[in-house]
């Protein structure tokens, strides 16, 4: 972490923007110690009791073991959630790439528990930008003091990914009062913490529809539901008609209750537009957008934390011999001395590391937006983000989920048991390519929509920065191999959305999308590879003058950018091949064929 | 499976055999559907409820919900266990390939139940081959008729994968009496169905080292150690020194019992030597390669199980609408209508329906071995065989989990939930690829010993079958495609092979063997390549006359067979060039690199 936040992206450059003018590097590795000292003592060691005492709704309530609460509690006492906030507000006003990696120290630690206080923060955020100056009067403030919690309200029980379809059935409908308030009435599922007594109170923000509006997402509107209503001088009042009906049992992430949540269906439950109506997807998106990021995130943490684990038991055991070391007399070597073991380590180390890199790359773009005064400067900030947010949510997802597959399998049978915790993070992380917008529909963001942002300009601006970096590279000759295999790839990425995007022009849009799974499988390899080629340059500069106990350090970012281009990045050229035939069988298999 | 035993490897066939000849086809119909029929019935109604009230470690005894023994009692009344023994033992002498069948079926319903039956089969099948007649004459019935049950006691908790450290710490020792029997004492790790109260008794059979002998492997001889010690007159003596230490709490499989077993250390552990002292492992691994067909049959059925669910769930299931159709009047379309999500159904029927083919054919390779008078055609089916075993053990446990993971992802977030069932697929199956010898040892097995068996004849054998299916498809005009890549394959499988064996002989074992892995992915995909064009060419012919409900079948065959090749196998081709290019990074990363 400290290479890519000293090394790799500089933080210290943010200090240069006005905003964050009033903060020294000194006051970054403060809190990230701080984090690091709270998720050790109070998120880490209850991270496995939350899984096995997960959440119980028993007689109308979530039951949650006490830990939960107390970490919440110590992480809303040390001000963590006004990390991001405004001086102004009484926030501390950090980058939002130091807020990232507070986040990610968090999620290796206790994924499951920080979601809480995640959400909390996102609702905040949201009511920052779209609320009316009451409502950010009146929910921000407890938000920041994380004395309320919050929730996102998207998706329906028979409406899923499709948010055009709330209301086919069991809507959300919001009817206005005369006083301004509406009254909804519908219900929601996969509501993440929906329910609990962690908080004096929950905020929850709700997609539904105003009757009259156009049909589709464009009818959306967003509201404000707090469990207990607001009265106006900030104290609570009544309770809201919001119901738990039900909690989901999880494979994985079982911490964070799961709910099912009827609005509306036997009293009074009194929502408060947020913004204009029929503006509520583009608003979700904002804090939808920021969440897919801290996905990507949380599922390179899980992967971390899976790989530190199988590192650390690799060096540690002992058993089996080489190949051509048979004697039984001889003691047996540390399981990391094993090649395929070693193969299973440097993958890990491929995935998490530099989807890691990516990441945080990710964040610096926010903080660009966020605190740079060059208007241009924010602008290709923005498209780069907004072409990286569907890559790093998907492509983490995926292949940090292998990673944790990975580590179980480098400790065998005692990886399969639940003594061992790397069985939990494989099940924690399954959630990740899932929640938040499927892979699949991240695949279609990206070359649907992404790919040709601003017609074009997102991914050539992406394309820019890997080309400058194989353009450095080249000059020199211990990385010249991977430049070259980057030059190439980029030149693959062209071609092929070249390719896709005339289908796309020629109205063919379901053949050049059939398999953009595989598009974005290749330009987040590609993407990665630019993440170790970034490390290698670092790494290569800082090996000559390098202290003694680094240079290992280096040296393994250089090997582990060897492996990632010698045996994974090859791998998108067959997926590329078949992009470009736009081989249609994925539309032409009919439902009777299987 | 009516069409792989009736048209695409007759089992009919295998009626000329004189050991099979007193069967008609109409028996082993009637097999099978009995088998069907018990396993809705009495095993799968408890796959879940097993996995939840999972076998529990209580007052030195363990508690198994009553539903296990209720179905492995219904098991042994129907005479399962004694499908495959000799008529003249009061076995059916079926095939072996319809057993396999027989147990395929039972572990789609519930692979953790059936593996108390299928275990005690391997015993009794290793004391029919190596046992003697009086040892087959007490221990072999009471296994035919389903009293008993039996383990294989080889893992000890320091030694894991390597038997040649059995001994190194906590050893079995097995020490002469006078009356020819021996004195055990040791620990085993991960013994499936260690102990329980299912059966009137448990026959274990344990690796263990006669004091004198050689170290390492070549010093381990076989033992059997009852639980309750056998009379010359069968009946049952008084309890053998084998104590319960605990119980592992397991990822998936849980409804079978995995133990911690101490022998000898407060009493008498009594065990007969079978056959010679110092043929342990090689008699073991009489049980262990046919274990490793069941494993990789197993994870096939979970596949299989898992690919079903979500095929059904996806046609049933409505939810969002085509790229270019966003009207949301329009009605949602049902999910298997989106090209990504017939994508995941379509890798999930080539993994599960490919390496079933290839499973089956392995079955009837055994049954040739078992049957055929041709002594040269024997041969051949031994020397294919072992080349397949690893394959089909290591290939299925990879690639049909990851089938399972893609059948959570076709079921979006209720696929995450334990209320669905293919969570609990995805975790049951995620132990093949570890157990009974882990990938990267089966990958070792493949290139290092089978690829160069009888001086490759194994090989060659193989791809002589896939050479000869490439010509027979190139005579149609619609596999064409197909044949030729395939060709292609095999070519690729020949130079890569040759470049690894030429490093081996130079002696360089080690670099040669570094990414065996890939080598086993560059197997498997083109013998899955060649069980799905095989399966291609049986369709092709069958569809100009089939009925018009199989029109749709065979097209689907036709279409799983283009997906595959023209997705999946091309993946090879990175592989098969690293792999000739010897790379090896995975021996230069140094552990402080990590």
């Amino acid at each position: 972490m400290r290479f890519v936040i000293d090394e790799l992206w500089p933080l210290s450059e943010l200090l240069a923007y006005p905003r964050y003018a009033m903060h020294g590097r000194e006051t970054f590795d403060a809190i990230l110690d701080q984090s690091q000292k709270l998720a050790l003592e109070k998120f880490a060691p209850h991270n496995r009791a939350s899984d096995i005492d997960e959440p119980r709704f028993v007689d109308g309530r979530v039951h949650i073991i006490p830990e939960v609460k107390a970490a919440l509690d110590a992480y809303a006492d040390a001000g963590f959630p006004a990390l991001l906030a405004d001086e102004a507000e009484g926030g501390l006003q950090l980058p939002y790439t130091l807020a990232l990696l507070s986040d990610a120290i968090f999620c290796a630690a206790n994924v499951s528990t920080i979601g809480y206080a995640l959400l909390a923060r996102g609702v905040g955020n949201l009511l920052k930008a779209h609320g009316s100056a009451e409502q950010q009067h009146l929910y921000c403030q407890p938000l920041l003091e994380g004395r309320w919690l919050g929730t996102m309200c998207l998706s329906e029980p028979q409406a899923g990914s499709s948010l055009a379809d709330i209301s086919t059935r069991a809507d959300a409908i919001a009817k206005p009062a005369a006083d301004g308030s509406y009254r909804l009435s519908g219900q929601k599922m996969w509501i993440s913490g929906g329910d609990h007594e962690l908080s004096e109170n929950i905020v929850h923000l709700v997609l539904a529809k105003i009757p009259g509006g156009l049909p589709g997402v464009k009818g959306i509107s967003l509201f404000i539901v707090p469990k207990f209503r607001v009265n106006d001088d900030g104290s609570l009042g009544a309770r809201n008609d919001v119901q738990l009906a039900g909690v989901n049992h999880k494979l994985g992430q079982r911490g964070i209750v799961n709910t099912f949540l009827k609005f509306g269906e036997r009293g009074e439950c009194i929502g408060h537009l947020v913004g204009a109506p029929h503006q509520g997807l583009a608003q979700m998106f904002h804090l939808m957008n920021e969440a897919r990021i801290g996905v990507g995130m949380g599922a390179i943490m899980q992967g971390m934390a899976g790989y530190q684990y199988s590192l650390q038991y690799a060096k540690e055991r002992r058993q089996g011999r080489h190949p051509e070391q048979k004697d039984p007399a001889s003691p047996p070597v540390a399981l990391i001395e094993h090649a395929d073991v070693k193969r299973m380590l440097l993958q890990q180390k491929c995935y998490v590391e530099g989807a890691f890199a990516l990441a945080v790359y990710a964040g610096t773009l926010i903080d660009v937006q966020l605190g740079c005064e060059n208007a241009e400067t924010r602008r290709y900030a923005a498209l780069k983000l907004d072409l990286l947010t569907p890559v790093l949510k998907a492509w983490s997802g995926e292949w940090c989920t292998k990673a944790n597959d990975l580590a179980i399998q480098v400790l065998g049978g005692y990886g399969y048991t639940r003594e061992y915790p790397v069985e939990q993070y494989w099940r924690d992380n399954r959630l990740n390519p899932i929640h938040e917008g499927a892979n699949g529909i991240q695949a279609i963001d990206l070359l649907g929509r992404k790919a040709t942002l601003a017609n074009g300009a997102a991914l050539v601006a992406m394309l820019d920065e890997l080309r400058a970096t194989t353009a450095q590279a080249a000059a020199i000759a211990a990385l010249a191999e991977y430049s070259e295999a980057l030059a190439s790839s980029t030149v693959l990425i062209e071609q092929t959305t070249r390719a896709l995007v005339t289908c796309m022009a020629e109205g063919r849009v379901r053949l050049a999308l059939a398999n953009a799974s595989y598009y974005l499988t290749l330009v987040g390899h590609a993407f990665i590879a630019w993440a170790w080629l970034k490390q290698a340059l670092v790494a290569a500069r800082a090996l000559p003058d390098a202290a003694d106990h680094d240079r290992e350090f280096y040296e393994g970012k250089l090997m582990a950018c060897r492996f990632f281009f010698r045996h994974e990045l090859p791998q998108i050229e067959p997926l590329a091949r078949l992009l470009q035939t736009l081989d249609d069988s994925t539309l032409a298999a009919t439902p009777g064929q299987f």
